[in-house]
């Protein structure tokens, strides 16, 4: 195993950390952050972990003008018996790398990227929280830092981790929420970003929410920029439908984000033996089933809510309520299963549980 | 007239000055830039012109993460009469804010914006360069400054004004440049942010860019993303071409940037009186125009180059060589006509170039 050189210095001083129920999300953070430079020909560089502060950067610095940003999220848990568990980090930073590779920004080494993360955790180990459905936010990004405003792929990045305790996401029990489908606004087309997670793709969504929140609903359903027809993600989730039994989900077509989340529960419902297909699924389809009474469960999937029920879509002036409005049984045995496997608390056949020491 | 209040504070040392046949484009900044803060519940505040600096973030700061960024280019001039002209800057800041409005960043003020970057340029006016073809580059821009890692509107912003003096675009004269057709990437569409001058756009242009440059192409010419038929812009620019006498330019179609290059130059051919049209263009029409012998000049137009002819399309593994790679006489005429408003040697009917001071 390589052993790789990360320079550390701890703080002096260390901050307050919040109350476990007072906990919200990404508003707090650490007492410590990693960050490692890259120049053009030299590479990445002088990986360190560092006490939590600000970044300062030329006024010309790409990141401020042409966006060539990526960035991943995950988070990691406390067990019972004090192990600090990852869930999965290894597709973490494997997708880093895809989205870099979009982006034009050089590769980060994923071993390295774990072992920084390691680290860091060990360090601020006390921050991660230990209450019920609360757990340690990470941010791992990369900014491009050159100053200059031609067009072009930066010669210089920083690939920075951040860390923030975060609270649950459900503070009364997972709850279904009200979903509008988005028949202006496009998140992103075959071509383009939306495989990779890149800023612009969260800038572009700001809109369609904005407009969907002042009208009750909690995130809006991005339909297919080409034909306008077929279902892409769910806010900034990936999506699910429970139809006659079966548990569907749009296939990876160039403009979704390939979740982790998503690809852990196409396993997952492998593993139980339960029907589950990655296709093409078009709203008049959705409408069709409903209308039919056989539109069972819909939900969406990342790693902020794990899962999240939709009990209410809006589409064409018509509501569909699905279930009731209620959790349906395939998503709360989902939440059950991850979330378990996540804190600990169920048994992991997958490996998906990365203990960290 | 309204007064605003900008509080100034001059640099205490003076950076040297590049020489002028040693410019290029945006890298060397003068020795002062504008700022001004937006908070919620406050508005914008603290206008201000300071030494440039670098600008100090927390790590966490939405820039780096969601891309929640808008910019702008002008360029100034110096007259031979010792005048400061700028280009249509009412036309920057009134397309700021509609870049604003689609990224959900606050309106800046556009009358205040405009008196802050007279005063600035005053104060730095020695860097303006005056040898033929060198000018001043402008570049505001508005960047989300909250420390948050939530997918929602900053609660806070910058909005910044930096000036870079700048060499001749083409060190030997206007010259054509080789294009090929991109079929693979798609730079915006619509419903998307393709007519919002935010950083996204760039980043995702980055790749196309960098595979055409490997293949001896200078720039990508964008087709739609849905039909991936109809002409777009070509790299950063918006995009001409004369068949059979008539000017044409793609509509603006809610994917396109809305050039204020593109706007002066469709007024300048009508008071010319000659024909030209915006409208959706194929690919394939400009094909059988190029057959035909129809296809007398194709140019693009922004900004840095304000206009660039291009000699060369490359399509479907065909090599139009458009006017025998030269530069035609309309797109000659117009670049002669619209750097000599910009400068001041030529005749300006619109009130396009407006004084400093």
């Amino acid at each position: 195993m390589t052993t790789y050189s990360i320079d550390v210095t701890l703080s002096q001083t260390k901050k307050e950390k919040p109350q476990s129920d007072q906990l919200q999300f990404g508003k707090v953070f650490t007492d410590h952050m990693f960050i490692m430079d890259y120049t053009e020909g030299q590479g990445w560089h002088d990986a360190r972990i560092v006490p939590y502060q600000p970044i300062t950067l030329d006024p010309a610095s790409m990141i401020f003008h042409y966006g060539q940003s990526v960035f991943e999220g995950l988070k990691a848990y406390v067990t019972k018996k004090e192990q600090v568990l990852l869930f999965r980090p290894d597709e973490n930073f494997k997708r880093l790398n895809k989205s870099n590779d979009r982006l034009c920004i050089p590769h980060v080494d994923e071993n390295l990227a774990l072992e920084a993360l390691k680290q860091l955790i060990k360090i601020d180990r006390e921050w991660i929280p230990t209450a019920e459905g609360t757990s340690l936010y990470i941010r791992p990004f990369v900014i491009a830092t050159e100053p200059y405003l031609g067009v072009a792929p930066s010669d210089r990045y920083q690939f920075i981790i951040i860390l923030s305790p975060v609270g649950s996401y459900y503070k009364e029990g997972i709850a279904p929420v009200k979903i509008a489908v988005e028949s202006e606004f496009v998140r992103a087309v075959a071509g383009g970003t939306g495989t990779a997670k890149t800023g612009g793709n969260y800038a572009s969504s700001l809109k369609a929410q904005q407009l969907s929140d002042s009208k009750g609903y909690s995130q809006v359903l991005w339909l297919d920029g080409v034909e306008r027809k077929y279902i892409e993600e769910v806010g900034s989730m990936n999506i699910f439908f429970k139809i006659d039994g079966e548990v569907v989900t749009p296939s990876v077509n160039g403009s979704i984000l390939e979740g982790i989340t998503r690809k852990s529960i196409i396993e997952l419902l492998k593993h139980w033996d339960m029907p589950v297909t990655e296709r093409r699924i078009s709203m008049e389809e959705i409408k069709q089933a409903y209308s039919e009474g056989k539109l069972e469960e819909a939900f969406g999937t990342g790693t902020a809510a794990v899962i999240s029920p939709i009990g209410e879509l809006f589409w064409n002036n018509e509501k569909m309520v699905i279930n009731d409005g209620n959790t349906g049984e395939v998503s709360q045995k989902l939440y059950d299963t991850l979330t378990g496997i996540q804190n600990g608390t169920v048994e992991d056949p997958f490996g998906w549980a990365v203990e960290v020491e």
